[in-house]
């Protein structure tokens, strides 16, 4: 404050005195100083940039059930207290699938000179099953899509599945990222399931990533207890190499995978209020979630989400803002695998589901933030001006509505009618990182963050602050 | 040759006879048409990306003393007799090390929650020594370059030593690749036997390489018999975040590296002649390296140059042109960690040396060409205008002179007068892929090779074709 005043003439300081004054005695609601003023102590901290290094440096990879998930529920809890945020750990029992070795190697095809065998770079899928210790040995077949699996159903019995579905990394870079992931990852999620339906000896999916830097890039297989058999992602480069052998004669792999499913284990969900004035009871959420995979730290996915959902109330404390509604910070555990805490919150507040007003949700990335996506009704589309005209200076006033966002954690809310918002994000290299051990703070530009922080904060304090009905989602019903 | 009689004149079809019959009488020599020929028939083959397919996808990593090596042999030598060159296999002691397990964790830092480590993704180094098969734990200090750890060098004695020194990717893509290379790599050599004089318990690089996609770069340490330690380079990311860890207070690594150090192994390198005519006691080397690293499959470094050296001959056999000079392909061994195959052909070659008109070698990867580098004299420069006009239509027509171009098998013979010339490469992201497991079949675009052989073919059958001296190299002593 001191450097401001030095250099203002007596009407700035009457106003800035004012300001300072309203802080303390009727929150300053969305005014457009008020919202300039958050974006812009959002653009100059960096406190979400240090709580990005303490979550992925000290901590790592917090996969659900591990001891960096325990450590990340703590870390952020503690975090959140000393902001004067009213924290619950609402208790989540979560999946606990642990990674073990895993190798491959083809040790059979046309052309392969006595002694050697090539390496195949890959990595479980979550909720695989295992191999035997030493391995198993089996003849591999290569599809390109289901009709192709449909085709060849005689031969997938006791074989080895690859799905060689490369991703769209053209589609990404033209800005439809999240459609060619789509395109890929269902041979991931349905494409594990039909594979060990139909008997196959393993399941192997090509990595869904635009990259070329031999990276395997993990995530949830659509397997369950009872069928589940040997599944892990190939890089995209072996499953090409696979391709090329497979078509010079037969193929076999030898397989080592040993990841364990372990009975469900004990974690939270991170709540942490920030309580509202006059509106108190209604609640705006704004939330990333805490736990990511194993092979990375998680920056991208999404250590980002939840340090700029901390950082909108810091943001809020720094400024003595307080909101007409409650503020909750809600730091989800489980979104990877399983979606436990998205529904373990959905379960404890159906009969509360009317008193939230919104949800936001950070979970694409720290790419440049150049607006917010929102699946409000098109009706209350005409009272978000403001919010867009505060985020117009950075570069960021888009605001793109859609029926429906689906987001991880909020998909439930949604359907119970919250609307949901997410930061409208560049995500052309997103997927090259995600679910890869390349997922790491050097990855997240500081200027970004900050960014980001800023359409968070700014988009929650409206919200927080609306006079005007924003309305009920309007959500079709899923097919 | 009938669809192109099919739409020509009669002007054309004599011109046409005329070369043909040339073929099987007098060689061609440096005539504008000839060169232009063999151009043109190196941009139509696929030859060359063939035998990188055979070598990389049937093969794939060749170490000296693997058997992915000894298979490279058998499959160039058996490739080059189909040819109808006349096949030597030429024996070469390598030095035969096998990588082991290699895993690293951060064990201690300040601000570690319990129960938490972090793991450290690395390879070990060519030559690297071992740890006990559980493991060390040690102490960690990171040092930015020689003079901090020469400032620091009463910390050094049982601690595990990182050079966190980052390579200059802007310089590289600024067109100064191979600096950038050198200023990050001498601590892989120099810096590693550094740290062993100095008591270190064990050494890290940064790895050499400009992408962010969490690889480690291996490649030979400066490590000897008599004072290995276990010596690994780590991927930038677990560079920076050792160094910011470091920041935060004491740093603790558990390291397990347990390569092994064998007796030397036998292996060749594969010598294929065709033979001159008038001059056929001349000789001009085409040349790359048959040996890789082990992480990948070494498309790029070196199968690219061995099977643009192979494909030189290709082109030529299959335009009926015979050269006045013999054209020696060589396949050499063991470039990457011993260079024995080029002091094995240097020695037995001494009495001949000046037989040795001129050497190429292909080693810089498989990017873009746009021309040669050379080491012949300035006076000679004069005499190649005619390979440049050559070579101006698929803009590729630059010759750029240095005084030595120390290529990594011609050196020797680069010393002893014999001008060296190399591809002119675009190398801006050679090293982004350089000694990682990403340096796969995928990466060497059809069309770039094409031109590669293109560059190289004109050039050798040039070089063995004038008629006007170029000299010898005229090499500085080596400091």
């Amino acid at each position: 404050m001191n450097r401001t005043l030095r250099h203002t003439s007596a009407l700035t300081i009457l106003a800035a005195s004012m300001l300072a004054a309203s802080a303390f005695a009727a929150p300053p609601g969305n005014d457009p100083a008020a919202l300039g003023q958050i974006r812009n102590a959002a653009l100059k901290s960096d406190w979400a940039l240090e709580r990005l290094a303490d979550m992925t440096d000290l901590i790592g990879p917090r996969l659900s059930g591990s001891a960096g998930a325990a450590a990340a529920v703590t870390q952020v809890a503690d975090a959140m207290r000393k902001l004067g945020a009213t924290v619950t750990l609402q208790p989540v029992k979560v999946p606990h699938w642990v990674r073990g070795a895993e190798t491959a190697s083809l040790v059979e095809y046309a052309g392969r000179p006595a002694g050697v065998t090539q390496r195949v770079v890959l990595t479980a899928l979550g909720g695989s099953g295992a191999t035997p210790q030493a391995g198993l040995i089996a003849p591999v077949i290569v599809v390109r899509d289901f009709e192709e699996l449909k085709a060849r159903a005689a031969e997938v019995k006791g074989r080895i599945v690859l799905f060689d579905v490369a991703f769209d990394q053209q589609m990404a870079e033209r800005g439809q990222a999240g459609t060619a992931y789509g395109q890929a990852v269902i041979y991931r999620g349905v494409g594990t399931r039909l594979a060990a339906q139909m008997g196959a000896a393993a399941v192997l999916v090509r990595s869904a990533g635009g990259a070329d830097y031999r990276l395997p890039h993990t995530g949830a297989s659509g397997l369950q207890d009872g069928a589940r058999i040997p599944a892990a992602a190939v890089s995209a480069e072996d499953a090409m190499l696979m391709t090329r052998l497979a078509a010079r004669g037969p193929l076999s792999m030898q397989l080592i995978l040993t990841p364990q499913v372990l009975p469900d284990a004990d974690s939270f969900n991170v709540i942490a209020d920030f309580p509202g004035t006059d509106k108190a009871d209604e609640i705006v959420i704004v939330s990333g979630h805490l736990d990511s995979w194993d092979l990375g730290t998680g920056a991208n996915d999404d250590a980002t989400g939840v340090v700029t959902a901390m950082a909108v109330i810091d943001t809020l404390k720094k400024l003595d803002f307080r909101p007409r509604r409650t503020i909750r910070m809600i730091a989800w555990m489980n979104e990877e695998n399983g979606g436990r805490g998205g529904a373990t919150y959905l379960e404890a507040n159906k009969a509360n589901a009317a008193k939230h007003i919104a949800a936001i949700e950070s979970d694409e990335g720290s790419g440049r933030v150049f607006g917010m996506r929102t699946s409000v009704g098109n009706e209350a589309m005409k009272h978000f001006a403001p919010l867009k005209a505060a985020l117009l200076p950075m570069q960021a006033g888009a605001l793109q509505r859609a029926d429906a966002l689906g987001m991880g954690d909020l998909h439930g809310l949604e359907a119970a009618g919250v609307p949901s918002f997410a930061p409208l994000i560049d995500e052309s290299t997103y997927f090259n990182y995600h679910h890869t051990p390349a997922d790491t703070f050097d990855k997240v530009k500081p200027e970004d963050l900050r960014r980001h922080v800023a359409v968070m904060a700014v988009t929650t304090w409206y919200l927080a602050n609306m006079e005007q009905p924003i309305g009920r989602a309007n959500v079709p019903p899923r097919q």
